[in-house]
Parts: C-alpha cells; structure tokens; sequence
C-alpha cells in the first residue's frame, strides 16, 4: 500500500528526546516499511527513516532557535501533503485538524490519528463542521468529549519490541517520567515517596511555560524532600531505558485525563509496574494487580508502594508484548487503512460531502449534512 | 461591488479597547457600506456592523475564558468563508495566511492585507510557496524582508474623521500608548520625560507575555519616577480621545520595524504632534518638522520635546485628515479591488497555478512556479 505518514514539526521523527507524537509517527513508519509497504513520511529534515522523507522544514522547529512561530511551517506542510494526493492509497495525519478544510476540497483517503486532548470549549465547533473527516482515537477514554464524532476504531500506541530492555528493577527507588505541569502532579509523587520512606528519582523536561510552576511549587517541595528525591532532568536512549527498567515502580499520579500515557508501556516493557491513579486512559492500559494498581488517592498509592512486591515484572512485560508492541499498532492501522481503502470504487466519494449553498449571515444555523462512516460502513467497534 | 471581509477572532469589530487590526477592519467595513457597496463581515459574533455579519464564533476569542487555543475556530472561519465563494466579487483577509493553502484549491478574487510584522525565518517558506497570492501592505517599510512578494499596493491605515476630537494639547504633559512590552522601549519614554522635566502619562496594556518584563524592568522604573509618571491603564473610547489630545506631544520611542504605527494617527487626528524613532514605517508617517519629529536617540528626543512648541497642531490634523482618513483607505482599497476585478474573463485563473506533480523526497528543491500579478497586469506601483 502506498501509505503517507504527516508528522508534526516540532521535533524530529524520532525525536531526539521528548515528542511523544514523533516518537509513535516514528515507530508506525518504520513497522509499515517493514511489512513492506511502500511509506513516505512528511516530517521535519533532520528526520531518521527507511522510508522516503519529505522534509516540511530543514529543522525540528522546537530545536530551532529562529522559530518563534510553528503554524506556519505546518500550513506548508498540508501544502506538500495536498500537492498532489493520487501518490498515496491512504494518507495518515497525526498533526491535529489542519488537513479538515482541505480534505474537503481535495477528496482522498485519510485518516487522522487524534493525539491530544479533546478539549470541547475550543474544537468542538471544528469536529462537527467537519464531521465527516475519520479519526482514530488512542484510548477509548479519549473519545469521551466527542463521542459521536466519526471514530474509525481506537488503536493504543506501541513501541518496538527491542526498545526497552528487560530488567529486575533493583534500583530500590519509585520513577517519575514527564512534563513537569500542575496535571502531572509531581507533587503528589513526592508526597507518595514521603509517606512510604522510599527514594523517587524524577526524570523530567521543564517547558518554558511550566518554569513559574517549577520555580513557584515544585522547586520548594523538592528541596525539603532532598534527602529522598532526585532529579535528574530529561532522559532519552539508554539512560532512560535504565532509568525505567531499575525502578521498582512507575509512579503516574495524573490529574487530568491523559489521552494515552506512553511512559506507562514504556515502564511495562521494562518490566516495571505502574502505580497510576484512575483517570483518562489508565484502567485501559494497566491491568489493576497485574501490571501495576490503580489508585484513586495518596492513601491507596501508599498501600499500594507496599504491595509492589507482590507483583510479577514478568507479567509486565507479557502485557507490553502481547498489547503494546509496534507490530501490533501497525497492523491495527493497516486494519483500518484497509478499511478505507476496500470500500469499493465509490469510496472516494464518501469524503466530498455535499453542502448546501449557506446563506450568509447565519453561520452557526445553516445545515450540516452528518455521515459518519459508520453509518456507511456499519458500526465499526475499537479494535484494539 | 459583494465584498467579504474576514477579519481575525482575537477580538470583536470594532474591539472594546485595543486590537489594531479589528479597529482597522470595523473602519473600513462601514466605509464600504457607506459607498454603498454589500459588504459581508466574517468576524466574531459579538461584532457591530452595518454590513452582513457572519458570526464565525460566539464571543471574541480573547474575551472567552473558555478559549485556550484559538486556531480550531481561525480554521472554521475559513470553512465559513470557502463554502461558497461565488458569493463575492472579493474576498479580503486580514487573518494572516491560513487562507493561502484554500485558495490554491478554491480560485476566487481575493487580497490579503499582512497587518503583522513579516519575520522571515517564520514565513518566507511559506510566502514563497504562495506567491501567487496577491498581498497589501499597510507600509513601504512592512515589505523590506520580502521586497518580491506579489503586492498590490501600500495602503496606509486610515481612521473615521469623526473619531477623534481637535484639542489644543494643553494637558501639559506627553504621552505613550501602547502595549507594555521590550521593543515598545517605555524605558526610553520615561528617560526623556526625566531629562526635558515634563509630565508622562502612561496608557497600556499589559498582556500575560509581557507581565515579567513589566515587573522587573518598568515597575522598577516606575517607582523611580512617580514623582513625574503616572501609569493609568488601558484606555478607549472618550478616555483615550482626552488622553491623546491633551498631550503636548505623543513619544513612539519604538526598537523594532512597527509595520504601521495606528497610535501616530490617532494622535495626528487630535493634533497631537508626534516624536518618534526612526524605524519600520516612522519615516512614512511622521513629516518631520511638520507632524513631529523623527529622532535616533534620546538626546535627540530630548531636543525635540523642547522644540515642540513649534509645531502647529493644525498641521497635524490636516496631515491626518489629507492621508489618514478611513474614506482615503477605503478608496484605495476599492482601487485595488477593481484592479483584480476588471482583469478580464480569465483574472480567475492567475489564482490557479498549475503545478508540476512534485517528486517525493526534495521538498526543498522542487521547481516552483513563480508567477507574480506584477508581471501579468504590468508594475503596480503602491497606491498610497
């Protein structure tokens, strides 16, 4: 299949360090080219692929000191994606919805990968203009904003088997992977560390408009929890995979409804257990006992650090390779590609909505003709 | 003549206090009404208009507390515009470029108007990957970084006559108006007022990026200078009316390339006169010796607050009133339109560049089809 892969800019694919976007683009590309299908990928120029790169911009804009602003770049992007779209059977967007008003205008088979959050106050006037555009979701959870917006299945992400390495956590300390951001709740992390005597370590990135949180409340806490926390700053490569791999627990005390949660498979294909508070997509990737425990406060995060030991690291591990893995992902969206793509000679059609001609001055009452794909293709249930 | 004005959703036409570019939009839609012409306002529903108005969001996006990310609704608004362009003889944008990729695909009349600074590490790519999208500027200066770019013409901002009162400027102090942020340099305003011993008065608004500069380095000032600075805030309306024509002097102590500078003619209505830095579109705007003084220093600045006596405040209203006015602007701004309009059967189609089918994987290098209105309609000299 001639399949296009459109990445976001902001970091490379793979990215260097962080970019959870780039790094799932990344891993999707390389399994497609492996399963021999022919893939071109639109991603930033310092990009690393076997498949044909088209390099939307010589540099991840994010590394790049000139760039003050990214939108830009991502319009130029849509541009060399739209050029021409008869060179691709399937054309796979994993950059937010600035392809939706060209999908109209320029009918071919898509589908969109939704990364982020569903946040309805700013997109759900854009998802139900463009209602006909079909979405993949990466948690069923993701999808609870919109949950009539034209979902073609949910596909969880995945990493290569090879990645991560195996190992027996003897590092003797619980792990805090991320962003430090209010919703990732750092602090809570600590306050766990605290009340169970272990030492935390925390690998993490500080986003410029997360400095006045660091400076103002993390900061603080971390210097009267010194004796039992480190930090290490960010991790990428080898050092992260012994970072994650010697911990005895991941701990992910979100307080926001994370769409999906790569630091969670990235610990299980250590080896490592997850101790995750019950929001967004984790009763859907850790198995509560198994792989780890979900909790719904400090209380039970505590109680669950003693109990680490009860669980079999091994088993971690099976869940990552039989529900996580790369292969796995990329087989899922060949699933839906095929999909797409086998609907018959009509198919393209299903992508030009017919519109009536709006009457000027009523933008927001002027009919909308809504035809999911469900409705063409039968309900179409997640399939991963 | 159908014109369409799409204005950004930042903040309403007109806006409540600041937004230059929604101010500019509002004076020049109800202008084209009052030359009778049916005029259609793409703009935010809280919006006031003689013309049509097509609400593309409920409330101005920066008066939404509920608005985090303000792309999703610029993207719907251009669905809005493109649904259906038969509807116009002309479209008009003011929302920067998200429109460029439409239009390649949707041929229709259009000018977009560049209301913001062109930085070219940001936008020659795509600029030059649009090049034939015809373009205004709003100063000779605005187009230095991309002197090739497909202009149409300058046209200079203008105001309603009745906007602004003529006042003698016996308030007995000089004022700045603008944004508190580093390239406005207040820091310099308040140096000048110290050394000429005047009064300054000081009318700003401080956005959310600006709030560390203003409290390390103006605050700090500020308190240095109370005996002679009075800050007072965001002003509109009739406040800012008196504040402006009751000043002896305006100082625009600018470090940057301001594209146009709607502050000089809001105090040149009044009669204010004006001292301002050489820089960005001063030269064009201020006639030195007449309507103010273009300075390149503070000792300059200096000199010129104690010659400002000599300027006839009469001379500043005229000079506004002869080139600043929002029937000037919208005079020109029709010129142009006829000029696209009556191009013949087939100006249609210097909006549809035929493309060469570009081959995957040199982005940067594919062959480009530059072909400029310029070169089809003859040397189009700005207009203003």
């Amino acid at each position: 299949m001639r399949i296009a892969q459109v990445a976001p800019l902001y970091e490379s694919v793979p990215p260097l360090l962080y970019g959870g976007t780039e790094r799932v683009v990344s891993y999707l590309t390389e399994e497609l080219v492996s399963l021999g299908h022919e893939v071109t990928l639109f991603a930033s120029g310092d990009s690393h692929t076997r498949a044909k790169l088209v390099p939307a911009c010589p540099e991840a804009l994010w590394r790049d000191p000139k760039c003050h602003e990214t939108l830009p770049q991502h319009v130029r992007l849509m541009q060399l994606v739209f050029d021409d779209v008869s060179r691709f059977d399937v054309i796979h967007f994993h950059c937010d919805y600035l392809q939706f008003p060209m999908l109209r205008l320029c009918p071919c088979r898509s589908i969109t990968t939704i990364h982020g959050r569903l946040y309805t106050p700013d997109l759900k006037g854009l998802f139900e203009e463009y209602s006909e555009v079909p979405l993949v979701s990466i948690s069923d959870s993701q999808r609870e904003p919109m949950p009539n917006a034209n979902w073609q299945g949910t596909v969880y992400h995945g990493l290569p088997r090879s990645l991560h390495t195996f190992r027996n956590g003897e590092g003797g300390y619980l792990a805090f992977l991320g962003r430090i951001s209010p919703e990732k709740r750092l602090d809570r992390a600590i306050e766990i560390a605290r009340r169970s005597r272990w030492k935390l370590k925390v690998a993490a990135k500080i986003y410029p408009e997360d400095r006045t949180y660091f400076t103002e409340v993390i900061q603080p806490l971390m210097q009267e929890a010194e004796s039992f926390v480190e930090f290490i700053g960010e991790v990428g490569g080898r050092e992260k995979d012994e970072f994650l791999g010697n911990a005895s627990a991941l701990l992910f005390p979100i307080d926001w409804p994370e769409p999906f949660g790569l630091v969670m498979i990235e610990a299980l294909a250590c080896g490592t257990p997850v101790i995750a508070w019950r929001c967004g997509s984790v009763p859907e990737v850790i198995s509560d006992g198994v792989t780890g425990f979900i909790v719904d406060d400090v209380e039970q995060a505590v109680h669950a650090v003693s109990r680490i030991g009860s669980l079999r690291r091994e088993a971690c591990r099976s869940a990552f390779e039989a529900r996580f893995d790369a292969a796995r992902m990329a087989h899922d969206y060949v699933e839906i590609y095929r999909r797409l793509q086998y609907n018959g000679p009509e198919s393209a059609s299903i992508h030009v909505v017919q519109r009536q001609a709006p009457t000027i001055g009523i933008g927001f009452a002027r009919p909308k003709l809504r035809r999911s794909r469900a409705a063409l293709l039968g309900d179409v249930p997640g399939i991963a």
